[in-house]
């Protein structure tokens, strides 16, 4: 076991604040990571402030984090594809149990037996998993992703949540050119829907209700750009789009956007909002259209989409802040104030 | 023209009665249809009721019935498949434009331009076309289906509607040896539903709240039957089958279904509860589960349907009617008082 600076809550109203945490030594198969940077993701608002305690109760103190981003500084015997010096990043995962058909297929992110990458049972060290905000971590091989070198390391960070969240579904529902996508909300997860769309080759649609957007939804790729609430905008693209999604987690008329589906076309939801939508069956009727989820990628996809982003050069647009000022980020948050992403410089945890 | 006997409805509150209707002298890609069964479908009444008069009203007099088996009695000098004395079969459609993509692949059920087998403009004769409550029918060939020789007649006209609704969800989403398939719903659709994933070879489990439907969900073809009021019996399915045929037209706990499929598992509906449905999104994110509907099939999977039945001996269970008791028929429906569809003995209407 060694030290390690973290940024922890201590309860559901107490701020995130500086504190140490214990580590594991590594083993055979892992690999230390000097945590440059880590993307700050709404999910670790929601579970800091334990605001999914009925599914996922959260355990104090918590370290939150998952888009994490650094170089590695030691590697366990048994590790071939990480040497010091390299950069590495990790997810929203940490571990699973390697034996179930999910595992067996890569899609780990639906192994019932994951570790996620705070707040799960640590096995190694009792407790729970401690996150991002610290400027080390250890992690398995399995669960720790090569980094393209060309990207800037800063917007990188989100795609390990927010850009694997994107990427996965665009994949699994066969977004190509020559398809029509849509994008519905622009934040952080939809910015990146709307590269990856573009990056893909889709005729890309976003779907915003501030009209103030639009400039800056083209700039990120998006061919058209419909403001929600004109409903003669949004009849125009009736039938006509292949997939789309919605990233939206408040609650919002969802049947507006089953209506702009083509023939087979899916409308894929990876924002939760809290209350269950209104889902009127007709309009999923009429052209066989279907509504589905998706969470993150597993690790094999997830490298893809690494692969990809350095192949386009694609990152987030981030806003890059001192882990000092993290407790104001939540706040900004919760009123969608930034563009699109925050990512924590570790370099200021270091510092401190 | 000539003229035809039929039941009609004067209006939504007037009960079918016996009438005379004009039906259009055959052209060359004509088939001409002595009715001897016409299945009662719901729809038939929504229909007649004008209950579905925001997106379909009802012009009267209105001749329902889109389940229709007959005899061939004349066939135009341009038709090949068919000639007098064969069976034939007919089912919600009787045209479309046949240039669009969605005709080109066969897919007539989604041409933007179709004619529906009742309620529709009738570009031969002007007002509408008159469906299957009739002694006599003209239908171009390309709409006309083949019904194979070994088939109860009064349990194939069911097939048309019911049939090809419950075959065509199936067959898209992969219904096959293995696949673990659910059937919510033991009317209508929900008993051809049981028949075609049994004979498609999947481990079939019937939803239903009447403890008292589960021995014919067996001799239906049932592997198990769940009574869906009882969470512990609901709970030992969770997250376990591959697909679910939703045939509930009432409002219901759609996401009780949800929770029981697999990952990328998907719940089908086919029945449309009046009501938006309540869809929580966490359900459908955590196994990237998807919800969707479907309408019927199109022409050529009607007719891969009808043989699917051929081969397998598949009808559906009828109680056959005279068509004088077709009100009292429709009074029954709404009770859910038939095992499990009206077939009506078109010979009672000769007769009258």
């Amino acid at each position: 076991m060694y030290k390690a600076k973290a940024y922890s809550a201590a309860g559901a109203t107490a701020p995130l604040a500086g504190t140490t945490i214990a580590r594991r030594d590594i083993a055979g198969h892992d690999v230390q990571i000097e945590i440059l940077f880590c993307g700050i993701c709404h999910s670790d608002l929601h579970q800091v402030r334990n605001e999914w305690k009925s599914v996922m109760p959260t355990v104090y103190p918590c370290v939150p984090g998952h888009e994490i981003v650094g170089r590695v500084t030691r590697v366990g015997s048994a590790v071939t594809g990480f040497k010091p010096g390299d950069l590495a990043a990790v997810g929203c995962m940490v571990d699973s149990d390697r034996t179930c058909p999910e595992c067996q297929s890569g899609l780990e992110q639906f192994c019932p037996n994951g570790t996620l990458t705070y707040n799960s049972p640590d096995k190694h060290l009792g407790g729970v998993t401690y996150g991002g905000y610290s400027d080390s971590i250890v992690v398995d091989q399995r669960f720790v992703l090569q980094v393209p070198g060309n990207l800037n390391l800063a917007g990188t960070a989100p795609l390990l949540c927010a850009g694997i969240t994107t990427y996965s579904p665009m994949r699994h529902w066969g977004v190509t050119k020559g398809k029509k996508v849509g994008i519905v909300g622009l934040g952080g997860l939809g910015h990146m829907g709307v590269k990856f769309a573009h990056a893909l080759g889709a005729h890309v649609v976003v779907f915003t209700t501030s009209p103030g957007k639009k400039e800056d939804a083209r700039r990120l790729g998006a061919d058209e750009v419909v403001v929600s609430r004109h409903a003669d905008e949004m009849q125009r693209h009736a039938g006509s789009f292949d997939f789309i999604l919605d990233a939206v987690s408040a609650d919002h008329d969802i049947n507006a956007y089953i209506q702009l589906l083509r023939r087979d076309g899916n409308i894929t939801l990876v924002g939760a909002p809290e209350k269950p939508l209104a889902v009127p069956v007709f309009g999923l009727i009429f052209k066989r259209r279907s509504l589905s989820g998706s969470p993150i990628g597993g690790i094999p996809e997830t490298q893809e989409m690494l692969n990809f982003c350095g192949e386009h050069n694609i990152t987030a647009d981030v806003e890059v802040i001192p882990i000092q000022k993290v407790n104001e980020a939540y706040a900004r948050l919760l009123k969608s104030d930034v563009k699109y992403r925050f990512s924590i410089d570790m370099a200021s945890l270091k510092a401190e």
